[in-house]
């Protein structure tokens, strides 16, 4: 049955949790019902949060979550999670979360398991995210582990970024190679009753002062069509200074300043016009995305298996050069 | 000029490096070049080196290198260093190890930034590693950060892939989330002189014992050639177990195991016929890749840039949904 976006516009939990279900095992299937919620979008917060393994992130989530409940926002959690085969990772951390928050309806949890998807998963949690948004959640927060280009694409797929880091993650040198600083608008150092906080905090200071120009807006060097004068009409906060925030989110210290932060941001993006910026920049991510998958199905649609397996050994044999493999395969494609 | 694919065969230095820097700036120039030294490639042994971010891999990384040339195998190095624009991390950790290495003529390194490249990195990485297998390489290591898809990827493309853990990471939780767990050949515990590393290396054993079931063969789903007869004549080791190995790379402590334990899957790789199976699998990656490269640039060729951004703000404003936009841009490409 096809899951009804009517109920999904009406906040129906089932249809949403039926919808996101189709949306991992056939995105093709729920292609019709996504795209009719797209003009139902757009008011929710996405805000994307990414760190290390370690870091305490989904602990720093949920109580983001809570304390955004108390402040009557409604919630929409998706969790990349990169779990192993072995022990269902996805699910023990799903069990973790839902002792913590369930039973409120103003919250609603999706675990997404990023192994074996590639490409696949940023198309789904962008799926998935809409479909929050459509269901009309206020906020929407998207925690993936940091570090991999994979996760600070879902990560730009967020009107505001978080990025956690925690104290002695290994010398500076190290912090350095995490290389998501640049993506920030939100900087939190967790767990900061560890030893070596201060220095932890000071050099993440020393490294955005280091690098203070503007963030450039626009990602993706897609242009908005805002004028001039529309621009020279904003009054409000121009500029985004990216905070360096402390945390111990196992104790709940700090949230609430981080959730003042987020909120500041969501207020400065669309005071400044920075948020039709990031719904650009968003739709671009999202279009390239199903590009690639087009792309894929036209390839199975028109090379049998059977010659693109044969190709595949006889360049690993050495026998043709993949360049030449690929000219041949583009060619049939286009027959 | 266009750098000679002869010297680059003869093992010139210039010549490599020259490649390489072109292969980074304008793949598609170099693109005649590098198909040309496809046929000349397939010797070298890959191994991806991957772990999260503290994790030792550069200094046990320089430790494997300097035993493999005591066992006069010649080695190039591919690190992966997602740095930071700030600070330039790639140059800092290049200088660092060096200082190491420098002045063997049997070993070449290369870092390559993987900062705003996106699918574009995995192409460059395995052009690289062609360059240094054509050039005669006996021994590839590809350094990369873990726990991202696209590092995955390019660990992917390796014969042997080397997962480095570290006693204390986090919980047993957020080792499991590192996720990358199932693609290791050979698990490293490094610095196992901080406390809590029996507990590592033991949870480590009690994972892997969890999921014992043989590595599948023929990764992606591409069956190789081979028949039951030929399978059935191997006579050698023809299942591999994953070790966890014991390192302090700072102190040189456990680098001949390890380097035992590398040479020792390069032989069950060729004796057991799995070495084809994984060139078949790295083919194929390749494969992929390129065409994906291919289809860009048809893209870029047949849908004006204007008009490709005027859709997409579309999009943003919510006045097309971003699927019927896709097929605008499809039928343009293929008339």
């Amino acid at each position: 049955v096809q899951p009804s976006v009517d109920q999904v516009k009406l906040g129906n939990r089932r249809a949403i949790a039926r919808l996101m279900t189709q949306v991992e095992n056939d995105e093709a299937a729920a292609h019709e019902a996504i795209a009719s919620l797209h003009s139902a979008t757009g008011r929710a917060h996405i805000i994307g949060v990414t760190g290390p393994p370690g870091s305490g992130k989904s602990t720093l989530v949920n109580e983001i979550a809570k304390r955004m409940r108390q402040l009557h926002l409604t919630v929409g959690i998706v969790a990349i999670d990169p779990s192993s085969p072995f022990t269902g990772g996805a699910l023990l951390g799903d069990r973790i979360r839902m002792r913590d928050l369930s039973g409120d309806d103003g919250i609603f949890i999706r675990s997404m398991a990023s192994r074996g998807r590639l490409g696949g998963l940023a198309r789904m949690t962008g799926s998935v995210v809409k479909i929050l948004d459509a269901a009309g959640y206020n906020t929407i927060l998207i925690e993936t582990v940091g570090a991999g280009q994979a996760e600070v694409d879902i990560a730009s797929a967020a009107h505001t970024t978080l990025v956690i880091e925690t104290p002695g993650m290994g010398d500076e040198i190290q912090t350095i190679k995490a290389g998501i600083l640049e993506i920030a608008d939100i900087l939190v150092v967790n767990k900061v009753d560890r030893p070596g906080s201060d220095r932890t905090v000071k050099a993440l200071r020393a490294m955005l002062h280091m690098g203070l120009a503007p963030k450039p807006t626009g990602h993706h060097g897609v242009d908005t069509n805002m004028d001039t004068k529309e621009r020279t009409n904003v009054k409000a906060q121009t500029t985004w200074e990216v905070a360096v925030l402390e945390t111990i989110a196992l104790e709940g210290k700090g949230i609430d300043t981080t959730v003042d932060a987020i909120l500041a941001h969501e207020t400065y993006l669309r005071e400044s016009g920075e948020w039709l910026l990031r719904e650009i920049s968003r739709s671009r991510l999202e279009v390239d995305q199903l590009l690639q998958a087009q792309f894929i199905s036209q390839l199975q649609a028109t090379v049998p298996e059977s010659e693109f397996k044969r190709l595949i050994v006889e360049v690993a044999k050495r026998e043709i050069d993949p360049y030449s493999a690929v000219n041949q395969l583009y060619r049939q494609m286009q027959m």
